[in-house]
């Protein structure tokens, strides 16, 4: 049975990297003793050592052990054989650019069609989406294809902002971005504020936290979906 | 003699569209009376036409006509025959892969070289740099490279913002993203805040506008320069 966290962020204001989703995780990891760690995304340029040392510290709290994919010969085999997957955050254009480079993205497909549980933070959430055409991130790195995974059959927009009133900057908000996205594109996108995520348990989709999500779909004006609410109308 | 405005915004808060740059766009269109505008960006989606007609209001004011490139059979031709071209903002994913479909970024570069006066705006200034890695809009669609055209030998970063203070949010500060640009890419950033300009003649590049403006070097700290600086320097 397939079983996703795709979270908006991994980290809450005034709070320790993952704290926010530890009893969550405990759950969703509770056969799972090794976690196989993706730092591919690379946030602020840190090393794949570094990030995994990061991921690993706050697995530790719950009893599991932390595994980086770039301690392994073969990525593709890394993932085949994980008891269970986390890819964070950080630049998406990087990550997806390195999940191509390493046959990573059929791999992951496949092992969570098979069942192996997967958790996203931002950027590991975006790559679940149909396509990583609704990242937040500056396209640092030119990937092989906006392709991503989709687990889901709609798009991810992580660290969801509402526009900010009064505000007097002229750059676009991030509704006016995703109402441009659908100029292009037809799938619906979620905006999923930080401290939200998307729950898959084999056919059912949830929204979880205490926030609201923002629902955009092409031709409709975007709309709140409350806290729990499912998500599989969605597509 | 190579004559070039890339302004970091078209629009500063509170005034009309182009209007704190007219006074300088007089002079720097002196001797054009048509000037070729490029609409390919389509800010919120707007068509060709709607966009063109904004461009063309505002150049009324100062005695200027303008045309759509989509008016013309070939975009090459409508380049090359162009007595100024002006290239709005939008977003510059879109915008980038209907230059590169319509052979527009060569023709865009000879004729700048052979001395048309240019006009880029928010994404058409991001087309100046040597890529568009240093964009920050949202990648809606997949253009066939992130090369542009390279009219300064370093990137653009436009409406560029300071760091919030207070804020709560996790996602990336400019600053940050920037920094993550730099593990990857060797060329300078030039952060242009919202009414600061570059001012090209011939081989002089002047920072204009009242602010300063942010650089960002590989491996060192960014620093601010003071208007009017002399931009040579930044290779």
């Amino acid at each position: 049975m397939r079983s996703i966290i795709i979270a908006s962020t991994s980290t809450i204001h005034g709070s320790g990297y993952l704290e926010y989703l530890l009893e969550e995780l405990k759950v969703h990891f509770k056969t799972v003793n090794e976690i196989l760690f993706i730092p591919y995304a690379r946030p602020g340029g840190i090393s794949h050592s570094d990030y995994t040392a990061i991921a690993a510290k706050a697995f530790k709290t719950i009893g599991k052990t932390v595994k980086g994919i770039h301690e392994f010969d073969s990525a593709e085999d890394a993932i085949k054989q994980a008891e269970g997957i986390f890819v964070g955050g950080g630049n998406t254009f990087v990550l997806v650019s390195q999940l191509y480079k390493n046959n990573a993205l059929t791999a992951i497909k496949n092992a969570v069609n098979s069942g192996t549980p997967y958790l996203g933070t931002s950027a590991g959430s975006n790559i679940c989406g149909l396509t990583m055409h609704t990242t937040n991130d500056m396209p640092i790195m030119y990937p092989p294809s906006f392709k991503t995974i989709g687990l889901v059959p709609f798009n991810i927009n992580p660290h969801y902002l509402d526009p900010i009133a009064g505000s007097t900057h002229m750059g676009e908000t991030r509704e006016t971005r995703i109402k441009e996205f659908h100029t292009y594109n037809t799938q619906p996108v979620i905006g999923l504020r930080e401290g939200s995520w998307i729950k898959v348990s084999g056919k059912t989709l949830t929204l979880k936290g205490t926030l609201e999500a923002r629902i955009f779909e092409q031709g409709k004006a975007p709309y709140e979906i409350a806290s729990n609410s499912n998500l599989e109308f969605l597509k």
